[in-house]
């Protein structure tokens, strides 16, 4: 074995938890199309997102609730015991949308829950599979580009219609399913507290908070360069989110890029992050950072960063962390 | 004269205060082809907003500085007085762009201080016109679509070069002239507190911010319901603008279509606005309904809305306090 097989496997069993004592869930996003025996070997602590939309790319027509359920059902039964969150379809965006739509912002336009919510029969048709394969309850159900309280208020009336019309059929589903939503856009960050009050979890999605935090597409490349992961807004408003949901107990994860990249890792769980979900690939590396770093040097780094007031000086102070503390601890694995 | 008549005569020689002494300085939004002498005749404050992109609309080519500033300067000698807001080129987005561009996203791309810092030139013309009709003191200079405080480092670099031109070319200005930004952006709201340490004034714009808090694009039909004035996200938001403005005793002043919408008043009073730049035919009816209130009960009205948690509420609560309080006062305006 090389020494870089010989580090991915003393990982595999060890947990993801800081010298001084400080646990970290990582878990893994999943792709539709990969293999879950990948996500198995590398991933401890469960699946934090499933892209559901990515079903829209892998199917001709528009997938079926059996359908749907073979899938749910099967990553919900690989994964077993540990939990798996299934995302409903975030279509829409820059994302493959099921009408021919033409907008003039679609970032800013009908997509996640906005259209599920506009599409009941669509949405319903998801809400009965994920229900079905929630029955050994390991299944989380998480909703994207939630703004509004009502928007929860409506999700969870039709997961009722539908609970009551399994029951009516006689199949079995987890009453309990903890339904959860993406906080990723602005409005929702500013009501983090408003929302813990009203759903069972919460998964930062970065990417697309980065973009309306900031109002930079980052898919344009005339200013990409100002999508900038390490702007302090984005920082504050990370902390905010994590105190605000903290203080009424309610879960809280990160799914997007951010949680992915090693240079973002010490800040986020020094800011307070217990939970990341990246790409399974990921996980050996991020296991082996954290192994080597004390939580309290972490909190003060994270406050640090809160107190700088431009993107360059959070991104120079986390990159001076990185080479004086990680590189060294981690050079084996590259 | 009609009662209408005489009403709007009575209100043109009166403050807008409250019957309890709060004044508020409401200002007029000037679009550069209207008539100077209809805000004289009916805007007591000065003007809050000049839209110098609508300079574009006029022009066949792009508006030298000498034509610039004979614009500039007919605005500043017919105000004086009392102030004007010369607001930079907010291009791109919605608006006229100097360039063929074809962004996927426009409302998240290349437009205002993005656009102007990468094309000094054209920034440098524009910031040199104003300078010139800033001479008697009471120009001050707002820029549009901040982001970070680089960019407003940035700005402030190309106005002392060209305050320094101009010394050069034995011009004169006031090398004094209040700089300051409108607050769009949602990284610029959670960033207030530093801003305000480095601008002279802010304005709150709110077309913008309500689009990027709640990721709606207001032009687009789908989802324009979705684009709430009096969304919970909105109102804090808001609310933690001014009162992070406040505690610099940094001017602060809104200057979006919700400023001049007469259900939404007594919340942005009440919020701690003391200064509004509206349409100037808006201006009397304003005045009218400050003058039938008590700033003590409208502050009871702005937290009882900071505590409700959907934009129904707190449109309802809006609307009830209209009609008890205020649409009987001002029915001859009608
Ligand atoms: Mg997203
Ligand atoms: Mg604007």
């Amino acid at each position: 074995l090389s020494q870089y097989d010989e580090e991915l496997l003393k990982l595999k069993s060890l947990p993801a938890v800081t010298l001084d004592g400080k646990e970290i869930k990582l878990m893994a996003n999943l792709d539709i199309s990969e293999e879950m025996s990948f996500i198995i070997h590398n991933c401890a602590d469960g699946i934090g997102l499933v892209r559901t939309e990515q079903l829209f790319e892998e199917y001709e027509v528009f997938p079926d609730e059996d359908q749907q359920f073979e899938v749910y059902n099967k990553i919900a039964e690989s994964i077993y015991p540990k939990v798996v969150i299934i995302r409903a379809f975030d279509i829409g965006g820059d994302k493959v949308l099921p009408v021919d739509l033409h907008e003039p912002n679609p970032m800013l336009g009908w997509r996640g829950i906005r259209l599920l919510l506009d599409s009941p029969n669509l949405f319903k048709t998801q809400i009965r599979a994920v229900l079905r394969a929630s029955l050994h309850k390991n299944v989380w159900f998480m909703l994207p580009m939630i703004n509004s309280l009502s928007e929860v208020v409506a999700a969870n009336q039709l997961i009722d219609e539908c609970k009551k019309e399994l029951t009516e059929e006689g199949i079995k589903y987890d009453d309990e399913i903890p339904v959860g939503i993406m906080i990723e856009v602005p409005s929702a960050a500013v009501l983090t507290s408003d929302f813990a009050d009203v759903v069972d979890f919460i998964s930062i999605g970065t990417n697309d908070l980065i973009q309306y935090l900031l109002a930079v597409d980052r898919g344009n490349e005339i200013v990409s360069s100002q999508y900038q992961e390490f702007h302090p807004a984005v920082i504050r408003t990370i902390k905010h989110i994590i105190d605000e949901a903290g203080k009424k107990s309610v879960p809280i994860g990160m799914c997007g890029e951010m949680a992915a990249d090693p240079f973002a890792l010490p800040l986020l769980v020094g800011l307070g992050l217990e939970s990341l979900s990246i790409s399974a690939a990921g996980i050996p590396l991020h296991k082996k950072i954290l192994r080597s770093l004390n939580y309290s040097e972490l909190k003060r780094l994270a406050d640090e960063c809160l107190n700088l007031k431009n993107e360059d000086e959070i991104n120079n102070k986390l990159h001076k962390f990185f080479n004086e503390k990680i590189s060294d601890q981690i050079k084996n694995l590259y």
